[in-house]
């Protein structure tokens, strides 16, 4: 079986993702043969954004099983629960990596002949990928509803078909807009430290032809104080179930001068984003990454020695910040405990 | 006569900068010898900072005027109004640099020979240095008694020893906390796109051994909501007659976010740096500066080749965001419009 997008490649035996960490400038791939493989590209964003991170260890469960299926002395139950945790292990925030693990463990059908099992978890992962596609175009035909032709967004990191398997969540709703006829500008926000909007979302609305417009994080008050941003829109890593969006850190500032402006804020991200068993942004492990994120830009020292730092991955934006979170399911709206409680049946 | 800081050392016929681009980690000197070469330094952010801008143009005029002294067949008035010009077209948006340049074309008193004005102007330019850092002194020494001990002070942008001719603005009211004894944490916004935080402010503030943690530009909403900062203290390029402050490209979105946490927000600043013939914020000039600044650090590019940028190097953060101005003539509350207009005599 063979799958394949931009940013991701599944082989049957390897999944080959292209290094988001070199992005724009060089286009490199890394090839995972392991699930030890996919752990470690995931740890070292060479994947990033919480799609992208599921649909990646769906594939690497499938390595895992491939390799638990070869070792004739260790129970395959024991050795897949330790492929779980090692990839669940990778990064805390997200939710998606935790759903789609979940999904691939459930998958496992004891009565069947190992092989069997391989071959169902195989279709799982792919299953997982392509409804992420399909998902994220059902977010980009709702969301497209809310922009305006001739309207200027703002997007803060990058939710595109990079941070998905294909498509993109936020993005995926500027996409749609366009593909509609509508003309869209998007102001971008550099996203530091990583800068995945100066090095990904730049460069993927410039492949699509909108008008970008590259911004320093701290400029994004400036530009809606001048009247020049008419919606903002970003994706997430983990919401919860009253609506709180854990999501790049900068994200919480950004949703505090919109609101300040007046600016109407959008959050897009599949339902699988959606946390229900955490009642609000408090409980979201926010992770913290290394301090070299902060004290260097691609390699090169820009702070003095000795200096601390403070490196929190994500911020949590309360529910009353956000105007609407677009889901392939459709638009919710405040209140969203009561809508997102509907949503799963509640 | 000679004078001599960390910022610029005047040597008589020269004047040294330490080359603020390159630091902390390359300590280098560029040394002016005639008025073009300090109007080179000032436009290529060599030197930089409002009041440190002003004292270097006075330099500078100096040099012109030796320059003006030796061209035999023109008029020394003339010259010197090319030299004023040149100087002041080198940055917009700060005012002291008008200020110190008025300040020193005032002091040209053609009854006296050539030689003699020389002298009072080296005189003059030195004065403006010398009171620029008694000036700093007596800020910070108003300025500390809003700071308690054990405190934790955000800061964004260099307003320190380099941004001024010493000693510093909203670091010098740092600097006099920590001199009267108290125990000071400040939180050092990185600066993009020119990072003067990461590189100057968590410099300085190092080495006088103040607990420094660096963050990224997008983070300071964070820490705020976490309950990190009990004030934020930035300097200021030029303050409207309303009180309406020009600052660096982020101070906006700083005091927006300041204001909804309930944190005060503070502004450090000589009284040359008051405009009262302006009278609110929209008619100060805002400098854009070179595209490459947001799309490299460092010189490593880090955005797609072809896309648009908006690089404006300040925004005005309008006077009812902002807590107190400390000034050398002490701390002016709202309302502002009718405390400057005390202060100066209006």
């Amino acid at each position: 079986m063979n799958f394949k997008t931009l940013t991701m490649q599944w082989t049957g035996n390897s999944l080959i993702l292209v290094d988001q960490r070199k992005l724009p400038h060089v286009v490199n791939y890394v090839e995972c043969k392991s699930y030890a493989e996919v752990a470690r590209a995931i740890k070292d964003m060479v994947v990033r954004g919480a799609p992208a991170i599921g649909a990646t260890a769906a594939f690497g469960y499938v390595l895992g099983a491939k390799e638990a299926a070869t070792l004739k002395n260790q129970n395959f139950i024991d050795v897949m629960k330790n492929v779980y945790d090692v990839l669940a292990s990778t990064r805390p925030t997200a939710v998606n990596l935790f759903w789609a693990l979940n999904r691939m463990e459930k998958c496992v059908d004891l009565s069947k002949a190992v092989d069997e099992i391989l071959e169902d978890l195989e279709k799982e992962a792919i299953k997982i990928a392509e409804e992420d596609i399909r998902i994220n175009k059902t977010i980009g035909t709702h969301g497209q509803t809310l922009l305006k032709d001739g309207c200027a967004v703002l997007t803060h990191c990058n939710a595109g078909a990079l941070a998905t398997v294909d498509y993109g969540t936020a993005l995926g709703v500027i996409r749609a807009a366009v593909e509609s006829g509508k003309k869209i500008k998007v102001y971008v926000d550099e996203t530091r430290p990583y800068l995945q909007g100066a090095r990904l979302t730049a460069w993927e609305l410039l492949e699509i032809g909108v008008e970008t417009i590259l911004i320093t994080d701290n400029m994004a008050g400036w530009v809606m104080k001048q009247g020049k941003i008419d919606a903002v829109i970003v994706g997430a890593d983990r919401i919860a179930a009253n609506g709180d969006v854990a999501n790049k850190i900068g994200t919480y500032s950004v949703a505090v001068l919109s609101n300040q402006h007046g600016i109407p804020f959008y959050v897009a991200a599949p339902t699988s984003t959606i946390d229900i068993k955490i009642k609000n942004g408090s409980e979201i492990p926010i992770e913290e990454r290394s301090h070299d994120e902060v004290t260097h830009v691609h390699g090169v020292k820009v702070a003095p020695d000795g200096v601390a730092v403070y490196n929190p991955a994500f911020d949590v934006t309360e529910h009353q910040l956000i105007t609407a979170i677009i889901t392939e399911k459709g638009i919710l709206r405040p209140p969203y405990k009561e809508n997102i409680a509907k949503l799963f049946g509640g």
